[in-house]
């Protein structure tokens, strides 16, 4: 698929809808850098509240963050579907996120009729290794 | 394992613990209804920002839950071992939890020197199937 | 859900499914001990070529194992819907387990009307410790 | 990392190595197409006891070739590390893989000191679209 093929939403109307819709995840003030079908880039500015012993940025963090941008993969291809659910996320953390912005990275693997499937790596800002890793899948709502 | 065997840590003190040192997880205001060795059972009584389009509970909400869950079966066995972290998060959303507080269930599978591996079921309150399963090892400190 | 209620296949007929359609899984001759509607157990006999390096039982047969388990957990709800078809398992692996049979038992967390959703606790006989969980998810056969 | 950086072991090492020591993954004869520090691409030849019903490769093809790809890219970095073990293993099931070759690309997404990450994606020979998905983690034997 091509890098910047058009997506069936912009980057500026996916990111009202999650800040608006999703209360929890108004606590990152994610930015979406980038959004085109099949790809998202979603940056969450640091927070000192992203914090956990040891001085670094803590699980659910990233893992709210990592869900996001699933769902903005989801509609970057099938448009604003809301309703659209998480049912799988399977995250490895790699190495201790440094005190931080966070970026994620998000590539649709397979957008099918009823389920979508993503992969999702997390990173410190400026850092090339990736500090997480992320496997998430979407059901569709149902048509009816 | 015993249901009641005494845990290395107590419930209030694992509570004081994980609502100062990790802020994100401060919205869920975590009451820590039981903790014994080996088992842990954490709710978090109802916001309506845990709400997500739908009016279901969203899904950052029950993986943070998830994962303190996990911290509080570590401290169970090996006390206050604050720099233990996640390593890995497998989440099953099951069915679309209600508009309630949200109860989490963890049990210990194994508490190895270097991983520790738990298993946590969450339940919308009051509902007797659960809504998500999740699978979480935290690393332990090294020696030295 | 009562711990004896009928099944939707015996465990013959599935074991004699299971056997015949599954060819890479024939390696494990698996016997089902138990088949009720939402509960599952099944036994794969020691084979010397189980092993791995270090003398345990590798990876792949206990994921076999914990796909069939979760095939027949399935079909123990719905019957013989042998296009079901695996969508995500995840595997942790707690303890190395002997050169010994392997019994898989597996739960029926959700059978939803497009996913089913389990889990399945594998053992090295005679041992009480789990050596791996797996949470596994099926796709039911779309209707037409 | 540069694409081709020098390997701990050499492809036809590990080939060796896999086949004699890990029985299990005997059936799938794999063939060790490339090995370099980081990444290796296994390929399984088409053999009709992959197939489960429905004429799909089943998904315990899928995982042992996902396993085994993990375990290449550990001893591209550390070497012959028999006893290298699996500690987890999720995977995506995307999309039903036709009767054919399957080839496993594994990438190594961190080497630590006690654990090893790396990501897996799995193809039907000759189709561009990835059939499956992996996330895999190996722990490295203690020392002493």
């Amino acid at each position: 698929m091509p890098a910047a093929a058009i997506a069936a939403v912009t980057a500026a109307a996916f990111q009202a809808l999650v800040r608006e819709a999703v209360p929890m995840t108004r606590i990152l003030r994610p930015e979406v850098e980038r959004l085109e079908d099949g790809f998202v880039r979603i940056r969450a500015p640091f927070d000192p509240d992203f914090l956990r012993p040891g001085g670094t940025v803590s699980g659910p963090v990233l893992m709210a963050l990592a869900d996001i941008t699933m769902y903005g993969l989801v509609m970057s291809r099938a448009g604003a579907v809301e309703l659209a659910v998480t049912t799988h996320l399977n995250m490895a953390f790699l190495r201790r996120p440094a005190a931080a912005a966070v970026v994620a990275e998000g590539r649709l693997l397979r957008m099918g009729r009823r389920l979508a499937f993503g992969d999702v790596l997390l990173y410190s800002e400026g850092v090339a290794d990736p500090v997480a890793q992320a496997s998430v899948t979407y059901a569709m709502p149902s048509e009816a």
